[in-house]
């Protein structure tokens, strides 16, 4: 449902931060409040030689009018980008470098990410590597965008051989977002946000299921007040990882959870589930992990079902999938490399021994290395017999 | 000359460090010792899964005896370079990476760079990226590298407007070198990394110009004595600015003195000033303007022409350059960008107040705004007048 003019109207802006390490990013929000925002912006850019707005190929009336707002203060470049996976790589930032000089982007200028997950990425690897690195503003477009994605120093692009395979450490100078913005965006993409958000409250603030099961509700109509509980959990729940482990290397591994058999299950779907019904269904093999070992009871793995149920992921087995495949996969997960050596009888994963706890190894990483078959297992139950 | 079979012998190898902000990184170097430093090297390898060795690929020959030397430990991947500016791009860090990863690099592997600082540079965007950051081991091959390039965290690729635009930091964890490695490569290459030092010597280490001369003089014969000295020089140079400005952006910009007129030139030349040539001369221009303004004296300047002559820096100016060419290549410098809405009348320069003493501005940095006629005229003195 977009808004109509009429009901245009000035609300407040909120303000959080986050940390990354040592540094701090502010998180500036509201709804319906794109003008407001960008004077607040505009402000913080005095100095500044150019903003190179780097923005999704489909937001180009949003860019027209973030450049408007800005162009006040400063100059600015505005770059599309069309946010396509095999479209996610260096060459793509090569191009978009390239272009950005020849249009005066300088050692003095600071970069403007307006889109989703992959042009925040896209734009995040220019951003880090342009002059050896500019000021990076994410202004989020996407829910999976402004609840989960911009809360990272992470940046990366894809090769042939997988996703995120190349990229870098930039934090972001700070976030703006009118939750606005993301109304109208597909189906498939709030799901996606909304999953990662229930991943989220179960893995690391289990006492948000409340609050997380009334923004679900109000999903459905794009209430401001589903939307910033949901952005309000996504910043409660990564920020302490975050500040610690701002490499997402050790503590705040946590966020892999249900990413193990979720990500096995969403390539071999080939498009068929979304990431966040995929995340969905691998949180539910975990869960089913976690029971086997004995860390999780009945209960925990209930309310897996009750916050993953309004989101899709319930009943039905989701659309038949190639179960020797999706096993083939599992061995392929990245989170292979933190684990060194282990062969092909155990799978590392993330489990928790209660809602709201990660299991740590010794090194203080929530990595569980699980024997292959007791996997196999757990995804036969949540799938059905094959 | 290339020392014969007999020549070679066991010799120890030496220990030196240097420091990158926080970061202490070795340099093992040493003459005809590359079996020992490589089973020193392989040593530290204990748990890598592959070394991925990026290497020039003129150095086939040595890259194979590194792999040999390191296949005992640790299994080794070879990936040749093309060591040419046009292909220093994010295309070819692409290309080495996906061909890297389908060839088994993986989170829990090293990359080691053996070549100039081309390769070393293209190979250092490799390891800072894959994965998001590899370790990188320096195998430097030729006197630049081996004596200044390595001695840095700045890694970088060329877009088509300019050397280095994009780029990242990224320490190395080891340097090794055999000064035999050095012998051998083109006369261009040994002047430029002269050339280097005699800057460095000049504009942070004086009291080493005895050293630089005497290791000039035994150059001809490609001596041991001479190659360690420059290596030394090369360290103890360096070493405190890098230890308090890892990113040169302040202290270490120092190391940039002679390169904006000798890029300028460099550039004017289209190939016939090699890079050291150039900075060279680029050195004489600094100390006209130095004495223009009162910053210099006679027997500063007198300095300067007593190191750069065994360079082959003296008496004839350089081959005929372009001079308006020159000067409009002066005013799209890289240092501009420090001093951010200085316009056309001003060149920002790095300038000596007496040997061994860089003039800095308010910031800490030895950036010195230059009126653009008074460079003209310290350019027309060095080349005679047009």
């Amino acid at each position: 449902m977009s808004p109509t003019a009429t009901d245009r109207r000035t609300t407040p802006v909120h303000r959080t931060t986050f940390a990354l390490g040592e540094e701090v990013v502010p998180y500036t929000y509201g709804d319906r409040c794109t003008e407001e925002l960008l004077a607040l912006l505009a402000d913080q850019l005095t100095g500044v030689d150019q903003v190179l707005l780097v923005h999704d190929a489909v937001a180009g009336d949003l860019a027209r009018r973030v450049a408007e707002g800005l162009s006040a203060q400063v100059p600015v470049q505005s770059l599309a980008c069309t946010a396509r996976e095999e479209l996610k790589t260096l060459s793509t930032v090569l191009a978009l470098a390239e272009e950005a000089v020849a249009g005066g982007t300088t050692r003095g200028s600071v970069v403007v990410a307006l889109g989703g997950g992959l042009v925040g990425n896209v734009a995040g690897m220019v951003a880090a590597t342009l002059f050896r690195g500019l000021p990076l503003v994410h202004l989020p477009t996407t829910p999976v965008a402004a609840f989960d994605a911009v809360l990272s120093a992470k940046q990366g692009v894809n090769l042939a051989a997988g996703k995120n395979m190349v990229g870098t450490f930039w934090t972001p100078r700070s976030v703006w977002c009118d939750l606005d913005w993301l109304r109208g965006v597909d189906e498939r993409q709030v799901l996606t946000g909304t999953a990662e958000m229930a991943k989220n409250v179960l893995a690391v603030v289990p006492e948000r299921e409340d609050d997380l099961l009334t923004a679900v509700a109000g999903l459905g109509d794009e209430r401001s007040d589903a939307l910033v509980r949901l952005l309000q959990i996504g910043v409660d729940a990564k920020a302490p990882a975050l500040r610690v482990d701002p490499h997402e290397r050790r503590e705040a591994l946590v966020f892999e959870y249900g990413h193990t058999a979720g990500h096995a299950m969403e390539l071999a779907s080939r498009g068929a589930l979304s990431h966040g019904e995929a995340v969905g269904w691998g949180m539910l093999v975990a869960a089913q992990v976690g029971r086997r070992l004995g860390h999780l009871d009945d209960a925990a793995v209930a309310a897996h079902a009750r916050v993953l149920a309004p989101l899709g992921v319930r009943g039905e087995a989701p659309p038949a999938l190639d179960r020797a495949l999706v096993q083939r996969l599992l061995l392929r997960d990245n989170k292979r490399g933190y684990l060194p050596g282990s062969g092909p009888d155990v799978v590392p994963m993330v489990l928790l021994d209660g809602l709201g706890s990660a299991l740590a190894d010794d090194a203080g990483r929530p990595l569980v290395p699980v024997p292959t078959a007791l996997v196999h297992e757990a995804l036969d139950a949540v799938l059905g017999a094959a």
